[in-house]
């Protein structure tokens, strides 16, 4: 796949250092190992090398999901990778759905949402706050996925304004402010994942989705290790991340018969 | 969204007991609280429900990508939800995307990848076993992706048949025999994962890796822990899945200069 | 070492399971691999084998602490020697100290403090309940602990009869019922150590030991996994216990100045 | 209890910093909040507290047996408390027992086993490095157990002098070259505890333990994860430590019939 003006990609130095840039001709960057010529990766393909002036190359990648997560201006923590492959897998998230998120934080999710939705979805993305909708919404484009999402300014206690929603993801100080809203938001059936750091801010978020007739909820934490791997000598590394957030799961049931003609549910109190 | 003939249907008993079925007029179904009649379930909303002859409600869920992968028919150990989640976001795997997997497995990675890839994309599956190699059809036909993947019988040694493809996903017993076909398969930067249950793997592989010019080389190991939540009394469970594998993830370099008129790269060795 | 009549041995059978026995003439023991004359244990070696009738070689081990503690006969959770094995190095107990300590438990804690403290210290055990004071004191007793530990029924609420205890531990549903009587028992510098499951208790633990000036508070969680080891195929294992308790610890600092001459301390504020 | 010159003393700072000193008449110190005067802790309570010149109250704390080792002077990784604590209780060691120990680290370990032998057993510590035996031996002497500790240079392929030791712990690069070692110095039932960072020496020690009649072998790793509580804001911290070193446990059997008359055994086969 040959690179073309314009594209994004991932520059990986000799000694594993990672830069997501936008390739143009002539655009000249500087590194910890000489200066780059970015024009020069133009017409060349993936996987292949340009040198810096000092002679050290630099190989060209092509972005994964992953890297445009993790290279997000950040204004706020962001959701890792471990954290957002779960969200997709549970939520079951795919092309052409609609997701409603708030709050936008940097915009790591919602490119992880985006992505999943893309070409034919759409996420809609709420934030109250002016300045880390901006930052949200270029992070988004950056990544390239400035079509596929809609960012709107306004509290979260007014309501999303899309209906029918496939999927809905909150990460709020108070989780328990915006399940209405989503509750309004999402189709029979939808799901919910919330995300807190908090194990108080669970519990808030887990009685409120049952307040509010979500089922089959769970919290789950995430943790990944990374290990030393090389022969004869293979082992753990010594620091890793311990804690994220707390992802909480749930499905909208719908409170009232859904079909004319089936008899008044009685034993719901068994439930 | 209104259920119909043939539409794959996640039941959530009063219990949190779950089923995926196929709904069918007048198909019956046994359960511990009673018999349903799945036919009831077509022209009902997701989030609806049946009731069983007992006069227990069970709710009609749509399966998400999770459902799908945890209900296939198990002929070996599945890909757990929580590593396809990071195997998903390491890989970039996405709409429109071809993959190339050996082996099949259950084919619960597949249909994850599947669903990735879907609807324009492609992955072809391979096993040299036919036991296996029908299992996983027929769990990825039944989760909706028939049309997505193409399944052949052959050994890994004897290579991928497929050239160009963006990911290569190896869960064999010695990846490092898969590792070679793997990199001829791949295009330059290309993504590769793989997954081994023990250390010793994870040693060959990355040593292989190495060897075959992939970059950019990781092993991670993912942990998930579920929390029993209510007011006042929160705490993690007691017991949880400890191990299901190592995941090591690469990506193909090209081996020589991948433009003509660049010098050649004198500065390997400080790699 | 030699063993004698009425010596504790922990007999290893073959396929390694354990049994906890006292060890007399012509005790005869049934097991799964056939049945055992103890008698001929008397007079062998720590190290040395038995023989079943069937054949079979059970080997004579020494009990350790956790072999102790893991074959109490339970009523209640018990306590992990993970977590046992922090709490003695944390809170420093050793040979000679003064301990108190409720509840009871099954014993298994008293019997690792026992075992700190003796052969010349004494554990202060209290317990509201006839039934759990009662097994564990049988407990403590079979571990040869009986004369270093006192067995005391009384409500943590009424206080501690001892004072200038070393260290309190608490193993309480409230354990900020017990702190005002730790308080109380401990000398100046001593430490507590309080296990509970549920973030909760931890919240309300960590409030009243800063409530009763109580200093340099942790709250730890241990978690153990075991591997299963052989050439070529090194893993974790596949399940673990992922949770028993919560630790927190603390340390009494005295309230008012201790030593007559010493200046109003007038900077409290800023701790 | 009464501080007296040359006591052990931890101090902790209004911002919980710790210093581990001794206490003599007129000794300075200077601190991040000001200027000391140990003199001053002489015939205070532990609990109590002096002041700095700047106003700032120190607490004066008895430093327990995690402050001891903790505070060595470190020329290696030291073992950990999370470790060391889970030996103890495995090993059961306790006051009276014969231990021998190679290599002696930075004698932390060496600190967490003197204090569970003392007052009337011994721990014999082997290092065939000068520097490392010297700090060790400075550490130990400092954390008050110089009486309780022998070193010795020498290589640990060369045997230990003991023999009828109860507990050995090896602490090598090539821990299987201690095995013998350690088989030859225990006597049966002894137990051993070996400590390695990657699963290759873990793999190793494994094998060599089987082949010297070691059984009832287990390898174990242990986490600790620290957590932030405070009312309505509990959580896990957000890094840890994740790896020290696996810990590997068995116990000598004795390769013979332990006592005459008892048949040979033909069973054993079966193990």
């Amino acid at each position: 796949m040959e690179i073309k003006k314009g594209d994004y990609v991932l520059l990986l130095s000799p000694d594993e250092k990672t830069y997501l840039v936008t390739v143009e001709e002539e655009k000249r960057m500087g590194t910890h190992l000489g200066e780059l010529n970015l024009g020069e990766a133009v017409g060349s393909e993936y996987g292949g090398r340009i040198n810096s002036n000092l002679g050290h190359p630099f190989i060209l990648l092509e972005p994964t999901l992953e890297d445009r997560m993790m290279k997000v201006r950040r204004l706020t923590q962001i959701i890792y990778p471990k954290d957002a492959g779960l969200i997709l897998l549970k939520t079951g998230v795919k092309s052409g759905m609609k997701v409603v998120e708030c709050g936008a934080g940097s915009g790591a999710l919602t490119i992880a949402l985006a992505s999943a939705v893309a070409p034919d979805g759409k996420v809609y993305t709420y934030d109250r706050s002016d300045r880390f909708l901006g930052n949200a919404r270029k992070n988004v484009e950056n990544a390239g996925f400035g079509d596929v999402v809609e960012f709107k300014k306004r509290e979260v206690s007014e309501g999303f304004e899309e209906r029918d929603a496939d999927v809905a993801v909150l990460d709020l100080p108070s989780p328990w402010v915006g399940i209405p809203a989503a509750a309004e938001a999402l189709r029979g059936g939808g799901r919910i994942a919330s995300l807190s750091p908090t194990y108080n801010q669970v519990e808030g978020c887990v009685e409120k989705l049952t307040d509010e007739g979500f089922v089959f909820i769970e919290t789950i934490e995430v943790l990944v290790r990374n290990m030393k791997v090389s022969r004869g000598k293979t082992r753990p590394f010594e620091r890793m991340v311990s804690h994220t957030g707390f992802l909480t799961f749930g499905r909208k049931a719908l409170k009232e018969s859904p079909k004319p003609g089936v008899l008044a549910d009685t034993s719901n109190g068994t439930q």
